[in-house]
């Protein structure tokens, strides 16, 4: 069973093309929000870099010293920001970076300075 | 006079390469969190994009309905998370984005899911 993901949000021109507009900030301020966290920027750095670009709680749990409800919960915002999707397959739910999110944050950040 | 910058932060693979590490997402974290405001997002994007790709106080106050102290305060927080540059000349400040940190940022997160 698929859970609804946040819906995709379609943004955004590089940062140095032109002034952001407010509309375009909102929509991108929660998922940095959600990524300025260490915790929460490794966990998605591992579920990215994840054989497949997808993990379970089981593969997440042992890369943290911390309890599973709190890896729990840092997930559940990286979901609520619209940058991991999930998905439940049997007893696990696996998790993916979201390829929208993940586009939008690369096309604002997009280094054109080189 | 220019002022001095944040060191400069040498990083990152992208996310969906490896693992991020503990040290590298802790160098990161900071800038994640200055960005993720609307103001200053949109601070950072209309200095980047302003021509010559700097700007002064003076080119940034009409843009925003918010005091002059409050717009100093978020260049602030910008070039204290070491994303903005700034350059003192004559009575004005000039801000600019650093081409360093924007680079980190864009590694990061750059789209290699196309």
């Amino acid at each position: 069973m698929a859970l609804t993901p946040v819906e995709a949000v379609a943004c955004c021109l590089p940062l140095n093309r032109e002034p952001l507009s407010q509309e375009a900030a909102e929509r991108i301020v929660p998922m940095l929000k959600a990524l300025a966290d260490p915790v929460r920027l490794r966990l998605l750095s591992l579920v990215a870099s994840h054989e497949g670009g997808e993990a379970c709680v089981c593969d997440l749990n042992d890369a943290f010293e911390l309890s599973q409800p709190t890896i729990s919960h840092h997930l559940k915002v990286l979901h609520g920001a619209g940058l991991l999707e999930r998905e439940k397959r049997g007893v696990w739910v696996y998790y993916r970076s979201s390829p929208s999110a993940m586009s939008s944050l690369a096309a604002l950040i997009s280094d054109t300075t080189t």
